[in-house]
Protein backbone atom coordinates (compact mmCIF):
# COMPACT_ATOMS: atom_id res chain seq x y z
CA UNK A 1 0.00 0.00 0.00
CA UNK A 2 2.61 2.58 -0.19
CA UNK A 3 1.92 3.98 -3.42
CA UNK A 4 -2.07 4.19 -2.69
CA UNK A 5 -0.55 5.56 0.70
CA UNK A 6 1.70 8.14 -0.82
CA UNK A 7 -1.07 9.46 -3.09
CA UNK A 8 -3.25 9.92 0.07
CA UNK A 9 -0.24 12.27 1.35
CA UNK A 10 -0.72 14.32 -1.92
CA UNK A 11 -4.55 14.35 -1.21
CA UNK A 12 -3.68 15.30 2.26
CA UNK A 13 -1.32 18.30 1.00
CA UNK A 14 -4.28 19.63 -1.19
CA UNK A 15 -5.99 19.99 1.70
CA UNK A 16 -3.36 22.00 3.25
CA UNK A 17 -3.88 24.47 0.18
CA UNK A 18 -7.56 24.71 1.02
CA UNK A 19 -6.72 25.49 4.56
CA UNK A 20 -4.50 28.46 3.48
CA UNK A 21 -7.27 29.43 1.07
CA UNK A 22 -9.39 29.44 4.46
CA UNK A 23 -6.81 31.84 6.30
CA UNK A 24 -6.55 34.12 3.18
CA UNK A 25 -10.28 34.94 3.47
CA UNK A 26 -10.20 34.89 7.17
CA UNK A 27 -7.18 37.01 6.83
CA UNK A 28 -9.12 39.46 4.84
CA UNK A 29 -12.31 39.45 6.29
CA UNK A 30 -10.79 40.55 9.37
CA UNK A 31 -8.62 42.86 7.72
CA UNK A 32 -4.67 41.37 8.68
CA UNK A 33 -1.78 40.40 6.57
CA UNK A 34 -2.26 36.61 5.89
CA UNK A 35 1.13 36.02 5.72
CA UNK A 36 1.24 37.08 9.59
CA UNK A 37 0.08 33.21 9.44
CA UNK A 38 3.81 31.60 8.51
CA UNK A 39 5.25 32.81 11.50
CA UNK A 40 2.93 31.89 14.29
CA UNK A 41 3.70 29.28 16.54
CA UNK A 42 1.69 27.12 19.33
CA UNK A 43 4.81 27.16 21.66
CA UNK A 44 7.81 29.65 21.54
CA UNK A 45 10.41 26.72 20.79
CA UNK A 46 8.40 25.25 18.20
CA UNK A 47 8.54 25.70 14.98
CA UNK A 48 6.25 28.19 13.00
CA UNK A 49 3.35 26.82 10.58
CA UNK A 50 5.69 28.13 7.16
CA UNK A 51 8.24 24.87 8.94
CA UNK A 52 5.20 22.64 9.52
CA UNK A 53 3.88 23.29 5.60
CA UNK A 54 7.67 22.94 4.94
CA UNK A 55 8.73 19.25 6.63
CA UNK A 56 5.23 18.24 5.82
CA UNK A 57 6.08 18.65 2.06
CA UNK A 58 9.82 16.96 2.81
CA UNK A 59 8.34 14.46 4.61
CA UNK A 60 6.47 13.07 1.72
CA UNK A 61 8.43 13.54 -0.90
CA UNK A 62 11.33 12.42 0.84
CA UNK A 63 9.69 9.64 2.02
CA UNK A 64 8.42 8.63 -1.73
CA UNK A 65 11.75 9.54 -3.28
CA UNK A 66 13.63 7.13 -0.84
CA UNK A 67 11.14 4.48 -1.24
CA UNK A 68 11.66 4.56 -4.91
CA UNK A 69 15.00 5.17 -5.11
CA UNK A 70 13.74 8.16 -7.21
CA UNK A 71 15.77 11.68 -7.58
CA UNK A 72 12.90 14.47 -5.95
CA UNK A 73 13.00 18.28 -6.82
CA UNK A 74 14.98 20.47 -4.28
CA UNK A 75 12.77 23.10 -2.54
CA UNK A 76 14.54 25.79 -0.02
CA UNK A 77 13.04 26.96 3.31
CA UNK A 78 12.69 30.07 2.37
CA UNK A 79 9.03 30.58 1.88
CA UNK A 80 7.60 33.92 3.18
CA UNK A 81 4.45 34.12 1.82
CA UNK A 82 0.91 32.34 1.37
CA UNK A 83 1.71 32.27 -2.15
CA UNK A 84 5.02 30.71 -1.66
CA UNK A 85 3.94 27.79 0.44
CA UNK A 86 0.90 27.48 -2.28
CA UNK A 87 4.11 26.96 -5.01
CA UNK A 88 5.62 24.80 -2.77
CA UNK A 89 2.49 22.48 -2.20
CA UNK A 90 1.74 22.62 -5.83
CA UNK A 91 5.27 21.38 -6.80
CA UNK A 92 5.79 18.76 -4.52
CA UNK A 93 1.56 17.34 -5.31
CA UNK A 94 2.50 16.99 -8.95
CA UNK A 95 5.80 14.85 -8.39
CA UNK A 96 4.15 13.05 -6.29
CA UNK A 97 1.21 12.34 -8.48
CA UNK A 98 3.99 11.24 -11.58
CA UNK A 99 5.00 8.55 -9.75
CA UNK A 100 3.18 4.86 -10.61
CA UNK A 101 2.59 1.60 -8.03
CA UNK A 102 5.09 0.07 -9.96
CA UNK A 103 7.87 2.52 -8.72
CA UNK A 104 7.01 1.26 -5.99
CA UNK A 105 7.97 -2.37 -6.08
CA UNK A 106 10.50 -3.45 -3.31
CA UNK A 107 9.93 -0.29 -1.55
CA UNK A 108 8.83 -2.76 2.25
CA UNK A 109 12.54 -4.28 1.89
CA UNK A 110 14.94 -1.21 0.44
CA UNK A 111 17.55 -0.63 2.78
CA UNK A 112 16.69 3.15 4.22
CA UNK A 113 18.98 5.65 5.61
CA UNK A 114 18.97 9.46 6.23
CA UNK A 115 21.72 11.66 7.12
CA UNK A 116 20.97 12.13 10.11
CA UNK A 117 20.98 8.71 11.17
CA UNK A 118 24.36 8.17 11.67
CA UNK A 119 25.08 5.08 9.51
CA UNK A 120 21.94 3.17 11.69
CA UNK A 121 19.31 2.00 8.31
CA UNK A 122 15.62 0.73 8.14
CA UNK A 123 13.68 -1.11 6.15
CA UNK A 124 11.39 0.29 3.64
CA UNK A 125 8.31 -0.63 5.53
CA UNK A 126 9.55 0.26 9.06
CA UNK A 127 10.89 3.21 8.13
CA UNK A 128 7.37 3.96 6.06
CA UNK A 129 5.16 3.23 9.19
CA UNK A 130 7.18 4.80 11.97
CA UNK A 131 9.02 7.75 10.62
CA UNK A 132 7.51 8.51 7.52
CA UNK A 133 3.75 8.30 8.03
CA UNK A 134 3.61 10.13 11.83
CA UNK A 135 5.73 12.33 10.99
CA UNK A 136 3.64 13.69 8.03
CA UNK A 137 0.64 13.30 10.28
CA UNK A 138 2.26 15.05 12.39
CA UNK A 139 3.43 18.50 10.59
CA UNK A 140 -0.40 18.53 8.67
CA UNK A 141 -2.01 18.23 11.84
CA UNK A 142 0.34 21.17 13.42
CA UNK A 143 -0.30 23.31 10.04
CA UNK A 144 -4.04 23.16 10.78
CA UNK A 145 -3.94 23.10 14.37
CA UNK A 146 -2.08 26.46 13.98
CA UNK A 147 -4.71 28.10 11.72
CA UNK A 148 -7.51 26.71 13.75
CA UNK A 149 -5.96 28.02 16.87
CA UNK A 150 -5.65 31.41 15.19
CA UNK A 151 -9.35 32.01 13.96
CA UNK A 152 -9.37 30.23 10.70
CA UNK A 153 -12.25 27.93 10.62
CA UNK A 154 -11.16 25.04 9.59
CA UNK A 155 -13.49 21.91 10.62
CA UNK A 156 -12.75 17.54 10.09
CA UNK A 157 -14.25 17.91 6.96
CA UNK A 158 -11.54 20.03 5.36
CA UNK A 159 -9.06 17.84 7.18
CA UNK A 160 -10.26 14.91 5.98
CA UNK A 161 -11.23 16.50 1.91
CA UNK A 162 -13.64 13.73 -0.22
CA UNK A 163 -13.82 10.26 1.04
CA UNK A 164 -14.27 7.48 -1.72
CA UNK A 165 -17.31 6.41 -1.17
CA UNK A 166 -19.85 4.03 -2.86
CA UNK A 167 -24.07 5.28 -2.39
CA UNK A 168 -26.61 2.94 -0.87
CA UNK A 169 -28.00 0.70 -3.39
CA UNK A 170 -31.68 1.84 -3.31
CA UNK B 1 0.37 -3.77 6.25
CA UNK B 2 -3.16 -3.18 8.17
CA UNK B 3 -2.06 -5.36 10.88
CA UNK B 4 1.31 -3.63 10.99
CA UNK B 5 -0.12 -0.29 10.76
CA UNK B 6 -2.10 -0.76 13.90
CA UNK B 7 0.37 -2.28 15.95
CA UNK B 8 2.06 1.47 14.81
CA UNK B 9 -1.37 2.78 16.23
CA UNK B 10 -0.37 0.64 19.07
CA UNK B 11 2.60 1.98 19.94
CA UNK B 12 1.55 5.88 19.05
CA UNK B 13 -1.13 5.73 22.16
CA UNK B 14 1.61 4.29 24.08
CA UNK B 15 3.77 7.08 23.46
CA UNK B 16 0.52 9.37 24.30
CA UNK B 17 0.97 7.42 27.90
CA UNK B 18 4.55 9.28 28.13
CA UNK B 19 3.51 12.72 27.21
CA UNK B 20 0.74 12.35 29.84
CA UNK B 21 3.59 11.06 32.24
CA UNK B 22 5.09 14.21 31.08
CA UNK B 23 2.12 16.40 31.98
CA UNK B 24 1.92 14.83 35.06
CA UNK B 25 5.71 15.69 36.15
CA UNK B 26 5.14 19.13 34.77
CA UNK B 27 1.97 19.84 36.53
CA UNK B 28 3.70 18.85 40.16
CA UNK B 29 6.25 21.07 39.12
CA UNK B 30 4.49 23.81 38.83
CA UNK B 31 1.82 22.95 41.44
CA UNK B 32 -1.14 22.81 39.51
CA UNK B 33 -3.63 20.15 39.09
CA UNK B 34 -2.86 17.81 36.64
CA UNK B 35 -6.13 17.21 35.34
CA UNK B 36 -6.95 20.72 34.50
CA UNK B 37 -5.15 19.29 30.82
CA UNK B 38 -7.92 17.23 30.20
CA UNK B 39 -10.02 20.23 29.64
CA UNK B 40 -7.24 22.41 27.68
CA UNK B 41 -8.69 23.56 23.82
CA UNK B 42 -6.38 25.19 21.15
CA UNK B 43 -9.81 26.79 20.24
CA UNK B 44 -12.95 27.21 21.94
CA UNK B 45 -15.19 25.00 19.79
CA UNK B 46 -12.74 22.37 19.38
CA UNK B 47 -12.44 19.25 21.48
CA UNK B 48 -10.80 19.28 24.44
CA UNK B 49 -7.59 17.23 25.32
CA UNK B 50 -9.73 14.44 26.87
CA UNK B 51 -11.32 13.73 23.86
CA UNK B 52 -9.04 14.12 21.54
CA UNK B 53 -7.06 11.05 23.49
CA UNK B 54 -10.59 8.94 23.50
CA UNK B 55 -11.48 9.33 19.93
CA UNK B 56 -7.70 8.85 19.24
CA UNK B 57 -8.37 5.75 20.97
CA UNK B 58 -11.76 5.02 19.45
CA UNK B 59 -10.16 5.60 15.85
CA UNK B 60 -7.78 2.88 16.44
CA UNK B 61 -10.22 0.47 17.85
CA UNK B 62 -13.00 0.92 15.64
CA UNK B 63 -10.85 1.05 12.84
CA UNK B 64 -9.24 -2.37 13.54
CA UNK B 65 -12.68 -3.45 14.51
CA UNK B 66 -14.45 -2.91 11.38
CA UNK B 67 -11.09 -3.95 8.92
CA UNK B 68 -11.62 -7.35 11.13
CA UNK B 69 -15.02 -7.85 11.89
CA UNK B 70 -14.09 -8.25 15.79
CA UNK B 71 -15.62 -6.78 18.29
CA UNK B 72 -14.11 -4.41 20.26
CA UNK B 73 -14.42 -3.15 23.92
CA UNK B 74 -16.24 -0.75 24.60
CA UNK B 75 -15.26 2.59 26.24
CA UNK B 76 -17.45 5.59 27.65
CA UNK B 77 -16.50 9.04 27.32
CA UNK B 78 -15.94 10.05 30.69
CA UNK B 79 -12.49 10.56 31.53
CA UNK B 80 -11.93 13.22 33.82
CA UNK B 81 -8.93 12.47 35.45
CA UNK B 82 -5.12 11.69 33.26
CA UNK B 83 -5.28 8.02 35.65
CA UNK B 84 -8.53 7.36 33.25
CA UNK B 85 -7.28 8.14 30.09
CA UNK B 86 -3.91 6.18 31.33
CA UNK B 87 -6.62 3.37 31.60
CA UNK B 88 -8.54 3.86 28.51
CA UNK B 89 -5.36 4.06 26.46
CA UNK B 90 -4.07 0.97 28.00
CA UNK B 91 -7.21 -1.56 27.94
CA UNK B 92 -6.78 -0.18 23.78
CA UNK B 93 -3.63 -0.94 23.29
CA UNK B 94 -4.04 -4.34 25.13
CA UNK B 95 -7.26 -5.02 22.66
CA UNK B 96 -5.05 -3.89 19.80
CA UNK B 97 -1.97 -5.76 20.60
CA UNK B 98 -4.13 -9.10 20.91
CA UNK B 99 -5.23 -8.90 16.74
CA UNK B 100 -2.76 -10.93 14.31
CA UNK B 101 -1.93 -10.62 10.75
CA UNK B 102 -4.47 -13.30 9.80
CA UNK B 103 -7.16 -11.06 11.39
CA UNK B 104 -6.33 -8.87 8.82
CA UNK B 105 -7.64 -11.16 6.21
CA UNK B 106 -9.11 -9.97 3.42
CA UNK B 107 -9.53 -6.42 5.17
CA UNK B 108 -8.76 -4.55 1.90
CA UNK B 109 -12.26 -5.24 -0.17
CA UNK B 110 -14.27 -5.70 3.18
CA UNK B 111 -17.51 -3.45 3.02
CA UNK B 112 -16.66 -0.84 5.55
CA UNK B 113 -20.20 1.51 7.21
CA UNK B 114 -20.30 3.58 10.23
CA UNK B 115 -23.43 4.84 11.86
CA UNK B 116 -22.58 8.29 10.12
CA UNK B 117 -22.67 7.40 7.04
CA UNK B 118 -26.67 6.92 6.31
CA UNK B 119 -25.85 3.63 4.25
CA UNK B 120 -22.46 4.57 2.35
CA UNK B 121 -19.99 2.19 1.82
CA UNK B 122 -15.93 2.33 1.74
CA UNK B 123 -13.86 -0.49 0.77
CA UNK B 124 -11.77 -1.52 3.89
CA UNK B 125 -8.26 -0.12 2.24
CA UNK B 126 -9.97 3.35 0.94
CA UNK B 127 -11.64 3.59 4.80
CA UNK B 128 -8.19 2.46 6.50
CA UNK B 129 -6.12 4.93 3.80
CA UNK B 130 -8.66 8.24 3.43
CA UNK B 131 -10.22 8.07 7.01
CA UNK B 132 -8.83 5.67 10.19
CA UNK B 133 -5.19 6.83 9.45
CA UNK B 134 -5.93 10.53 8.82
CA UNK B 135 -8.12 11.00 11.94
CA UNK B 136 -5.56 8.92 13.85
CA UNK B 137 -2.97 11.27 13.26
CA UNK B 138 -5.43 14.38 13.49
CA UNK B 139 -5.88 13.41 17.15
CA UNK B 140 -2.81 12.02 18.33
CA UNK B 141 -0.87 15.12 16.92
CA UNK B 142 -3.52 17.69 18.49
CA UNK B 143 -3.25 15.81 21.64
CA UNK B 144 0.52 16.16 21.63
CA UNK B 145 0.25 20.25 20.61
CA UNK B 146 -2.24 20.64 22.95
CA UNK B 147 0.56 19.78 25.76
CA UNK B 148 3.07 21.69 24.44
CA UNK B 149 1.14 24.43 23.63
CA UNK B 150 0.80 24.16 27.63
CA UNK B 151 4.07 24.13 28.50
CA UNK B 152 4.78 20.07 28.60
CA UNK B 153 8.45 19.95 27.08
CA UNK B 154 7.07 17.10 24.65
CA UNK B 155 9.50 16.86 21.38
CA UNK B 156 9.97 14.92 18.14
CA UNK B 157 11.49 12.30 20.07
CA UNK B 158 8.64 11.48 22.30
CA UNK B 159 5.85 12.07 19.32
CA UNK B 160 7.53 8.72 17.21
CA UNK B 161 9.33 6.89 19.97
CA UNK B 162 11.80 3.89 19.59
CA UNK B 163 12.47 2.83 15.89
CA UNK B 164 13.48 -0.59 14.51
CA UNK B 165 17.36 0.65 13.44
CA UNK B 166 19.84 -1.98 12.54
CA UNK B 167 23.25 -0.02 13.29
CA UNK B 168 26.13 0.39 10.88
CA UNK B 169 28.28 -2.38 9.93
CA UNK B 170 31.69 -2.05 11.19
Amino acid sequence: MFYESVQQMKKQLGQVEKWLEMATAHAEQKKFDQNLYLGFRLAPDQLPLSAQVGIACDTAKLGAARLTGKDAPAHADNQTTVAELHARLQSVQQWLGALTAKDFEGAATRTITTPRWEGKTMTGQDYFLEHVQPNFGFHVAHTYALLRHNGVPVGKKDYLGALTQTAPKT
